[in-house]
């Protein structure tokens, strides 16, 4: 049985210098990876002033960030150190630090580049330092499952993609227990810092172990610095200038805008279908912003917008199929609807609706019980909220019937479940059948997500995920706790910074408790990035306007680009990334 | 309602170099799209030994198909002309052929590389010949929608993918009514000749058309000819070194083994999650086979080993449920198992059975009205013919009730509609508990699919594709009719071949008639390329012995490979193509 449907012998394989190269390309050995692990990475001015690869100081810069009152008063060791200013590269490092015994650790879903912050860690650390990989995530951390990473290491994982290095998981380091068996851990392990790469949630919790972590964690009274590192293809950790973008979401979005684009030339040459694309990025739009600029789709949705403007779902589905119909009259009915996976929770009254529907059908579980959908949705129109009953009521009927599914074990419909994708193109098709039946209408839908957080890491992200890195190690070296590592300037040779995290985090309702986190950074409407897309999205409604970008290049004359969305938002002349 | 979700003007947009660039960047400008557009295209030695592009006559070469009688009899025009030999390429034409009047068209699904075909044929037709793009496919024939195919347009489609630039449509023309339209067309545009770019039914269309075109279509008694290019991303029209694959197969495969290689990473860093991955190509599984010879995923299905190997469906369920369970005990609770998308109609009993049980629901009904569907099987059963009742009896239950499921308008249950991966996952799931509970397992399904059709056509079908199109052309120069143009040995320098399409056709049932058509090419088990595959899946779904190929490149040292299958079944010694 250990064989994959066993042994069959029907013929001999012949063993020659084929079958011999085509077995040393396995275990992570294609002969892209091999090439692209030889790759030399961009190192910025900062970290090689001095000729050769060398650790920075920091310095305060001019930016200050204001933290919520609450919130400075939980960290106080933090922002007593930090100021809340925004920490500047200054020079480079004379005074040689040795000795020191740092872990690194990836937290939350993978995301391309991840190996290269590791890289740029050891190498600007240097031999005289040891850097300890910290095995499958938090969990790793609190069981203390540490090696020492090796030069050997470093040539192996250099330039490849994921976080299969060391693995990943999503547990939070939060409770006084675990924070205890934290200490306890750097204490046996000896280590005098520890790097967290991840999202919001993972940098949060960062913040939260550098407060806790400050001193007192060793015999000699010292603590152990914890730095993070910005990474999520969601693209929902970013702050301006200060942190143009985080890791991973150049690699995926490209992924992405690659299959978007191929689907638009599909369509334009079967001239039949409507591709109904759910793009993933959980609560913000601008994976969806990007793939939209890269690839000008027919339509566009961004959850933002539709919350700012308060567009009722119903409306969503008119615009489509009022577009739709439009096309189908200049033989065009084709097309490719971008829709990002958060949206639902976005649409006015959606999730507040849902809810309250979850409550109303375990409440009068017996009066439901034997009705058809339709009896039972007249049942539930009037013991919903008023709001709620009419927002549910100007639903297209498939999109009533979704939302009167099965709950789950807790009676729940999960939201993250409904595929938003075929909620839409349902109510679409019967949409337009209201108001012409005589246009026909073919849809086909897709989730584009888990095949784009690990692709081979894009020059972008490789060369900003190392000098990411390098910046961690040299906050480590220069004795900082409690920052973020960023890079600014990307389009003129790019500068280290060091955020303070703590400064970052404001108080949110989660799961109906207040919590002190870092606020997800969504699309605004006054960015320039969306601003082009309104500026140009009537052009693509109407006619094809698509461009294919294509897969993600190594050589030649795309190779160096970064994403559209961060070119526009910070004002940059060109897409090529400099340094 | 033009707008998308409306103007909002919540901002202004600034209009500088960047978004001047990106506005030149639509309607198939983008950078990449630019970049391989200008790139040169590799020529075999045949069209260019005088120096300049030059095309070639044909002389019969030492291979003879052998036809099905009940065929040879019904192709008599074609089969006398060729007498079923395959032509190659002879020496640069020294007679220069003019005022021939050309059409072509795409039929059927879209691929990358089709473009090229075009550039090819034009290129090689050059100026004393007149090239005319039929709009929509054979539909557009059938309607005499042509228009001429000039130098402005081979500059802008050149090395790009898809079949946009003219369209294409499933239409057949078979029927006498039909064919007489062809032949009108023919006179009208006074056409000398059709280039038919498609698959295996859209070359047995053109067969049929060359035989019926043969002469007579003109006044002066002349007939038009006819030439098929061989396409389809599923890489069932194949013929050994005479055809070895069909355009598209390459790009399409590299998308999907991108993807696998990205999802093999991603779950080796998440550790946590099964992959059921089911790839598009709709009998065959040369897809599937050549995407795991690029990855080396956990565990491959073969659809025609399975059915060889007569290997009923509870036991692919429970080597994939006993793979897992014992990867589990090694902390290697993931993986990525590969599906074709054929795989049902290859399972021994397994479409009788379901045709048995559409008639016998529909034969039932009244009795099954009413009863649950545990009531509904157990009734079943009995009215099944003995095997087909114990083949369902066999069933995980999961599946057994996605078999129950809604019948469509005809009282069937549509195989092709049926989730193959969704199917195995729950199928696996409930065995994993059956034979361990304690065997946590965390799936994700995808379907692989329309994404890779248009994709940028990698530089080997861009290179085949136009030489393919310059074959065809040279074809017809040559005054040749009824032939698929090939070339054969493509890792040493690349000849242009002829195959005699009627001399491929045999008798097959299609909707139980019987069909004169091209035979799908199937996996062979004897081919170096499923022994290679069969040598090393031990040790793939044993250990983690994953690479990841990663994006199709146009430049450096990845980006003139060939497909794995081809050069392992060619026996090729590199992957590189020569040409």
């Amino acid at each position: 049985m250990g064989h994959i449907i066993g042994s069959l012998n029907a013929g001999e394989l012949l063993n020659n210098e084929l079958t011999d190269s085509l077995s040393a390309m396995e275990r992570g050995y294609s002969p892209l990876e091999n090439a692209i692990r030889a790759m030399d990475v961009s190192v910025c001015e900062a970290f090689s002033k001095s000729g050769a690869l060398a650790p920075v100081t920091f310095a305060p810069g001019d930016r200050t960030l204001e933290p919520n009152h609450e919130v400075a008063e939980a960290f106080p060791n933090s922002i007593a150190a930090s100021k809340n200013i925004i920490l500047t590269a200054a020079e480079t490092m004379t005074s040689k630090v040795t000795g020191k015994r740092i872990a690194v650790l990836f937290s939350g879903g993978p995301a391309a580049g991840g190996h290269n912050v590791v890289v740029g860690l050891k190498q600007i650390l240097g031999p005289d330092n040891t850097l300890m990989g910290v095995i499958a995530g938090p969990k790793g951390l609190l069981r203390g499952n540490l090696f020492e990473i090796t030069d050997e290491h470093v040539n192996e994982i250099r330039n490849t993609g994921g976080f299969d290095f060391l693995g990943t998981d999503r547990t939070k380091i939060e409770k006084p227990d675990d924070i205890e068996k934290v200490r306890n851990v750097c204490r046996e392990q000896n280590l005098d810092a520890i790097v967290i790469i991840g999202g919001d949630d993972s940098n949060t919790n960062a913040a939260l172990l550098a407060e806790k972590l400050f001193s007192d964690v060793k015999d000699d009274g010292s603590g152990v610095q914890v730095i993070g590192v910005p990474k999520t293809i969601d693209g929902d950790l970013q702050l301006g200038d200060d942190l143009p973008i985080s890791f991973g979401f150049d690699t995926a979005t490209k992924i992405y805008a690659e299959k978007v684009g191929n689907l638009l030339r599909d369509t334009a040459s079967s001239l039949k279908y409507w591709h109904f694309v759910r793009l993933m990025g959980r609560s913000a739009s601008h994976v969806t912003l990007e793939v939209a600029l890269q690839t000008h789709p027919t339509i566009t949705l961004i959850s933002e917008e539709i919350r700012e403007r308060d567009i009722p779902l119903s409306e969503i589905v008119d615009i489509i199929a009022q577009t739709i119909i439009e096309r189908a009259k200049k033989d065009l009915n084709y097309g490719v609807i971008l829709v990002p996976e958060g949206l639902i929770e976005f649409i006015p009254g959606f999730t507040t609706m849902i809810d309250d529907l979850n409550d109303k059908m375990a409440q009068f579980k017996d009066e439901l019980n034997g009705k058809s959908i339709r009896e039972q949705l007249l049942f539930m129109y009037s013991k919903l909220t008023q709001s709620h009953g009419e927002l549910l009521e100007s639903l297209p009927d498939s999109i009533k019937y979704m939302l009167m599914a099965d709950r789950d074990e807790h009676g729940n419909l999960p939201v993250s479940r409904i595929e938003t994708e075929a909620m839409l193109s349902n109510a679409v098709k019967a949409r337009i059948s209201e108001l012409d039946a005589n246009v026909k209408f073919e849809s086909l839908n897709h989730f584009f997500g888990y095949e784009a957080r690990c692709g081979a890491s894009s020059l972008f992200d490789s060369s900003y995920t190392y000098n990411l890195g390098a910046t961690a190690g040299s906050l480590i070296l220069d004795g900082r706790t409690g920052y973020m590592a960023s890079l600014t300037v990307l389009d003129k040779g790019a500068r280290p910074l060091g955020i303070p995290i703590a400064s970052l985090l404001d108080i949110e309702m989660r799961k109906g408790k207040p919590a002190k986190v870092i606020e997800k950074a969504l699309v605004k409407l006054d960015s320039q990035a969306f601003l082009y897309l309104q500026s140009r999205r009537k052009l693509w409604a109407e006619y094809d306007f698509s461009s294919s970008p294509g897969p993600v290049q190594f050589w030649g004359p795309t190779a160096r680009q970064m994403p559209k969305t961060v070119a526009l938002n910070r004002g940059y002349s060109s897409l090529d990334f400099k340094f």
